[in-house]
Order: C-alpha cells, then sequence, then structure tokens
C-alpha cells in the first residue's frame, strides 16, 4: 500500500487502469495473428491479451501508477489465460508500477492462507519458494467476516501489501444487501467499520492502513460520507467513466492532502482506440491519451496531492 | 444440478469429496518423484498434485458422486496450478462424476457474465468455442446482490449447471456479518430469501432448482432453520469433519426423500491415509474406506434417498 501511495504522489496521479482484456477490446490485427500462430484457442487468446497488456503498459507505465487486472477475464482462458495473467503482473512490476489482482476472493481462514499466499506472497515446494502470481494489493469479500480476513494481513504489514475490501460496491444492484440497515448501521458502514479495525492491526503509511476498501464511484453520496467514517482507509473506486461516474462523482473520495483514493478506469482506457474511431494500429497511444485526460480530469477537482510527514 | 441430484440417489450418497490438495497431504514418494522430473517448482507441484487426484479419483468415482475442488489450493501453484485443476475437473467428469468448482466468486454483471463463462460454460475465440475449466457447479458469493447472480441463471437453466450461494459458512466468524439481523431477519436468512427468488427463475428438477445454497454443518440449528426456509434450495454443507461436524449435525439439511443436501470432506478423507499411519502407498485406498465411512455414517441418520416423480 506504501508503493502504491507513494507512486501516486510521485506521479499526481490518483487513477488505475483496469486490465479487463476482453478479447472484444483488442484489434482484429493482433488477434488474426495470434489464432493463425496458435492452433489452441485459449493458447491464441492468451498470447493476442498478453501482447496488448505488454503494449498498454508500456504506454501508461511512465503516467499511471498502477494496473488491475480482473481474474475473471483470465479465468476465462483456461489456464493459458492464467499464465496470461501472471506475465502480465509480472510485466507491470518490471516497468515500475503496482499491481491491483482484482479476483474479490473470499474464503474460510485456512482457505484465504492460500489466497494470501497465490497473490500477494509466496509459495514453498520442498525447499524452494516462488511467487504465484505476486501482486502487490488483493481485492476481497469481507462476508465471511474476520477470518477471512485475518489470514491476509501479517503478509500486508511484513511485505507492504495491501487488500481492498468491498464496502459499497459500484454496481446498480449494490444496494438489495449493501443498503440494509443492521439497528441504525447500513451492511456497508458495517463492513466499513470492520476495515478501520482490520486495518488497526496493518503497519500505517501516510495515515493509511494496509486495509484499503471498495467504494463505487457510482454512488457519490455514500462516497463522501465513507470517507468521513473511514478516516484510515484508502479507497478503490470503480465506476468512473463506462459505468457512469465523472470527477465530481469521485472528488468525495479524497481527503485533504489529495490522498486517499484511487479512481479505476478499464473500458474508457482499454477501448479509447474504438471511441477515437482508429482502426486500433494506435490502441496504446489512444490510452495513454485517455489515461492522461482522465487524469487531468480528476486532479481538477482535488488538492495538489502531498505526503504528509509522519 | 440435474445430474448432481440423480448421482446422488443412484449412489445412496449425499457427500462429495473436497479435493483441496495441499501439498502437505500428498504422500512424500509422490512429490519427491515430481521435484526430481521438474526443475521449476510450480510444474512439480502440479504433477504431483494432479497424480494424486487422478488416483484419488479412480479409487471413489463408483461410490462418490461429485469433487469439489478448491480454487485456492491451485491458484497457489500459478497457472501450472490452473491446468492440474483444468486437468482434474476434465478427469473427474470423464469418470461421470459431477464437479462443484469451489471459487466462491462474486463481482458486478458484466464481469459475473466472464465467471459463469469460464467455470460453467464455454469461451467464444474467432469462430471457435471450448470449455475453459468446465465444472457442473459454482460456489459464489451474493454480497453485490442480484446482478452478480443474474449472469449465471441462464446458462444453470440451458445446460444444467448450478451455482451455491453462501448463505450461513461454517466459518468461527461467519456469525460477525451473517448473524446480525436486517429487522427480524438475520442476514444470512435475507440471502436465503434472495436464493428462492433466483431459484425460482431456474429449472426445478425434483423439487430443487440451480441456485443452491452454501450451510455450513457447524452451525446445525442454523442448517435445520433454513432447510424449513428454503424448501427449493439444494444445500451444500461444509464443516463435516475436520472442521467439527458430524452426522447428526447435518441431519437437519434433508429433506423427507433424504435429498436436499450434498455434505463435503476435504481433509477427512484426503489425509485418511495418515490417520491409518500408513506411509501413505495406500492413500487412495485410504481415501475411498473413508469415504465409504463417510456415506455410511450419514446415512444412518436420513430415510433412504428417493427421487420424487414429476
Amino acid at each position: 500500500m506504501k508503493k502504491l501511495i507513494e507512486k501516486i504522489a510521485q506521479m499526481q496521479a490518483p487513477i488505475v487502469v483496469g486490465l479487463d482484456s476482453l478479447l472484444d477490446y483488442i484489434p482484429e490485427y493482433i488477434k488474426e495473428k495470434a489464432i493463425k500462430e496458435n492452433p489452441n484457442p485459449f493458447d491464441a487468446a492468451a498470447q493476442a491479451i498478453l501482447e496488448y497488456n505488454k503494449a498498454i503498459i508500456d504506454a501508461i507505465c511512465d503516467v499511471v501508477p498502477a494496473i488491475k487486472p480482473q481474474a475473471a477475464y483470465y479465468e476465462l482462458y483456461s489456464w493459458q489465460g492464467m499464465k496470461a495473467l501472471y506475465e502480465t503482473v509480472q510485466y507491470a512490476k518490471n516497468k515500475g508500477m503496482a499491481v491491483i489482482m482484482d479476483g474479490k476472493r473470499n474464503d474460510i481462514g485456512s482457505t484465504m492462507q492460500a489466497y494470501a499466499a497465490a497473490h500477494l506472497g509466496k509459495t514453498a515446494v520442498g525447499s524452494v519458494e516462488a511467487e504465484a502470481f505476486g501482486s502487490d494489493c488483493l481485492t476481497v469479500n469481507g462476508y465471511l467476516g474476520s477470518d477471512g480476513i485475518q489470514p491476509l494481513l501479517g503478509i500486508c504489514s511484513q511485505e507492504d501489501k495491501g487488500i481492498f475490501v468491498l464496502v459499497k460496491t459500484s454496481n446498480p444492484s449494490s444496494g438489495e444487501l449493501q443498503d440494509k440497515k443492521i439497528v441504525d448501521k447500513t451492511i456497508y458502514e458495517t463492513m466499513g467499520a470492520m476495515c478501520e479495525g482490520w486495518g488497526a492491526q496493518t503497519a500505517n503509511h501516510y495515515g493509511y492502513s494496509a486495509v484499503g476498501a471498495v467504494v463505487g464511484a457510482t454512488y457519490p453520496d455514500q462516497l463522501t460520507e465513507m470517507r468521513g467514517k473511514m478516516p484510515h482507509t484508502f479507497f478503490l473506486v470503480p465506476g468512473y467513466g463506462a459505468q457512469g461516474g465523472g470527477a465530481n462523482d469521485v472528488k468525495g473520495a479524497f481527503d485533504a492532502n489529495g490522498l486517499g483514493a484511487v479512481i479505476n478506469n478499464s473500458r474508457g482506457i482499454l477501448t479509447a482506440w474504438k471511441k477515437a474511431g482508429t482502426d486500433g494500429r494506435d490502441f496504446a497511444q489512444q490510452a495513454r491519451k485517455a489515461a492522461l485526460a482522465m487524469k487531468e480530469d480528476i486532479c481538477s477537482v482535488i488538492p495538489q496531492i502531498v505526503l504528509p510527514k509522519a
């Protein structure tokens, strides 16, 4: 989490590009070549996705602090897709980017230990240890309560890793459960309070713990409300762009130092070449342009980002 | 779900073996061979796990209707682990077993469509379609509400697939959120009512919809309570065995026809050879013996399983 916050401040860019690399988003010439070179459809898909991701990363790594690959879009192409996911994570890290794995993982304690090692830590095989995926942060779902979160906290503090717990999600039906009230507090507020509690058990950097929260841009009032109620919790904010959120909707997620949140955009960056009406040969440059425009849009409504002294 | 119910009745065995194939559970001679043959640690782990899983499947496929691989224990070994997962699923299906993928996936609608295709459906690449993982059922988390579940329902009805939504989980802290009350109903009851609603949109076989629920054996009172309140929802029941649940704890999950639930056991079956004190060369036969003992234990407290006429 420290690495993520520092990179955000250094680049003055509280944004993350969601690598939801659907084949639909990838220009035809990349897909045609991959299909020609690989008889197996998943090998072809994985090659196209990886080539596409690498070019996007090359084009944005000096202006965007982090990527957020969505695990579902890699599982969609079986283990070959997961190989492309692993290689994407490693490539982005080598380019100095922070990586937020969007997996929304959740399970009982012993199983969460496996997820923690898989995505944030290392796996031992015999006398050797290696990173299975090696991301910096992981999104998780807190429905199972503390013992589904505890196994992640140690690794977060020891190795400067972070988690983002689902609090108030950006989708239309998020209120069906999350807005319901337990006595006088909504479920998302209750989950928010649990995040503050878990965060207190981890290292704190620049005012924020290693336990972040997912709070959607599509519910700006709740976003502002939760910023007030979760002062030590960094927010990952989906829903900007294609899902309908704008700069003014996410403004409330930031604190007086311009810190407190990282805003995600997936489709708006990945399909910028389609919106520009090109044949896709310039997809990476269009992604960079869209990322810079997003950065400018968000920075126009928040204070200059300053790292507070300890 | 139809396939799962019919296999349970045919074998008179409402049980599923959880393939949480930790390296710790695998006998030394298999691991040593795999490490010797593979310089890469994850290739070695994947080979050992697959060899172990296949032998377990061979030993139990005529007496156990289904396996439940836990995705976390495969992600732990990177894409090589996911390849072993894919091959385990295919192997079990070829042996006639039903496969419940324990992934507890959850996300917004567009992303859930990707998870649905990845685990239950098919993925299109160019003009070709293929199964990414190809399981029969998937466990999911309903914290995001209906639009995280809807994308799964069509595929469930069209292709006889099923989902199991987390309702009341087996872990010690499950009550932190799930037992809290919204007015006069707990959150797990609320989630249970949502499952009944989602299930009403799918095909019904033998009284049960394609939308099942996860309800833990470690809370027997709630299990009995939810059987009464969710008459059309089949239960996947974790927590028997190593987590502490016994036959009398799961009795309440069944209806008058002996249907309504499938009880999971992971560690108790996979590590039966350790409990028996052997060197592990007979691990598959020990697993079969433990599965038969579990079947007998559970069948001793429930009625003979009968498929009701439509």
